[in-house]
């Protein structure tokens, strides 16, 4: 996905609020707002935010000196979510259809996002998304691939959603392999939040080795693009993922709110719709390996 | 009122906004966030925001070549304000208290604002502003003033608004001069606005001189301030009027929907809350004559 003009505003708006988050001193907030607001002008528009947003976390480290200043935040979310674990598994064990509400879990989890100008409140989210419809839900397709996989590649999103995701990963029945980011960017989550979250009780963890708030190809380890061209079945969680992953030609299964009307423009739903959508599952596995070494051979 | 943080991000939204109104040309709408992008480290935070709000506006005027972006959407407001105005006469007619529900109307008037990044419906305004109570309402310091004043000096807001206040001011019974924007910018009030909501049937009308969003003292034409310095009552619309005046030591009294969150705490109230607001009525002619020659002569 393409950067849009509204994208602008939106990341100085992110900068401020980072800035806040990481100090208290007006003159670095100001100088962060000062530096990105000059770098508008080189954005490349004809590629993804997330790969901005890489740059504008640098400058706000730089500044502040801060490295990870959601630290607080992040393990805040996943110890709130962890007191909520017993009941929401009560939840998946109740329900006819054990996988759909572990998904519609796995999506309530998406609004733990430092990224988007949301405000969130995690167990009203989850109310609401247990009763609320999708706006696409290929779950035939998602069940299908899932029957046939030998393994399972899941492109982790944010710290706090990342014990949701473990919810999800014990109802996929099959080996999985969890995807964090690289090092600390925003709230998305490091290998250090997928422990704490206690994926590593369920399923294998390794970083991309992107530390971009988003699994960007171009910034990938070799490791990690090695997997992600030979997996059986990917699922990417949140709005970073389908930002730098919903224009690469392989089956790729996106489960994410839409919390940004621009995302949400793109895949064709509205404002807050929640989403299990399959992308490319026609795509052989040949194809899409051609597809994804031209790609970062044009990036790297 | 000076710059906040906050303000920088919203301005790069409103410059987005306003460019799209002017033309279709996506390069020229990113030429201008890239500039208002690299001036976001000259802005002077120290003053308030309407003044860099008269840059930004020059800034689109130059790059997109449109004078007026706003004049359409000036005219359809005036307009759709018209229609309503025998069913609003008819409310004040019918109303136990005029001046309240004049001045209560004049305020629903006051979401008629491009400036601030909210959408509006204005019979829906007019509605809930009826049934709002105030969060400040110095109705007796303002009716005490009215009786005693022997004519009253208006500032004006945005072009649609007018047509409420020309409802208030038929209220005020005492002459009234009301005053415009020097030329066009966002969906302020013009000389040729004003004539067109039918002011000229109620008041005198003037330009401050000020081309920015509000009345900018050090940008005001002489004649206009030797009126400010010798009125004896001043009424203020809207939000861009009090960031200017709110620091200016003479008595003014402030009517508007507080639209913005930061104007909203440094009046003391809520977002969205609205305010009959006595300011300064103690400070008397002399004190108030100095003060102002002072800050002309900082500022000019």
């Amino acid at each position: 996905m393409k950067t849009y003009l509204d994208c602008l505003p939106c990341m100085l708006q992110q900068a401020l609020r980072t800035g806040r988050i990481a100090t208290e001193d007006e003159r670095q907030i100001k100088q962060i707002l000062d530096t990105v607001g000059t770098m508008i002008k080189d954005i490349p528009m004809d590629r993804p935010p997330t790969e901005t947003g890489n740059i504008i976390y640098r400058i706000i480290r730089e500044i502040t000196g801060v490295a990870d200043p959601y630290k607080d935040i992040k393990s805040a979310n996943i110890r709130e979510v962890q007191v909520m674990y017993p009941d929401l598994k009560r939840m998946v064990n109740n329900s006819r259809n054990r996988l759909l509400t572990a998904i519609r879990l796995a999506i309530a989890g998406n609004v733990i996002d430092f990224g988007v100008n949301k405000e969130f409140n995690i167990p009203q989210s989850v109310q609401q998304i247990i009763d609320q419809d999708f706006a696409i839900l290929n779950l035939e397709l998602f069940r299908d691939q899932l029957n046939r996989a030998g393994s399972i590649l899941y492109l982790g999103d944010n710290a706090g959603e990342s014990v949701f995701d473990k919810l999800l990963i014990e109802e996929l029945g099959k080996p999985v392999t969890y995807v964090v980011r690289d090092g600390p960017i925003i709230n998305d989550v490091t290998m250090a939040d997928a422990v704490d979250s206690g994926i590593h009780q369920v399923a294998e963890i390794i970083s991309s080795g992107s530390p971009a708030p988003a699994t960007v190809l171009s910034l990938c380890n070799d490791q990690f693009l090695k997997r992600f061209d030979n997996a059986d079945m990917v699922i990417s969680k949140g709005l970073g993922n389908y930002e730098s992953l919903s224009g690469v030609n392989r089956p790729i299964f996106f489960l994410l709110k839409a919390k940004c009307h621009l995302i949400a423009n793109h895949i064709g739903v509205r404002e807050n719709d929640i989403v299990l959508k399959a992308l490319n599952i026609g795509v052989s596995i040949n194809d899409r390996n051609r597809s994804i070494n031209k790609y970062r051979n044009q990036e790297k």
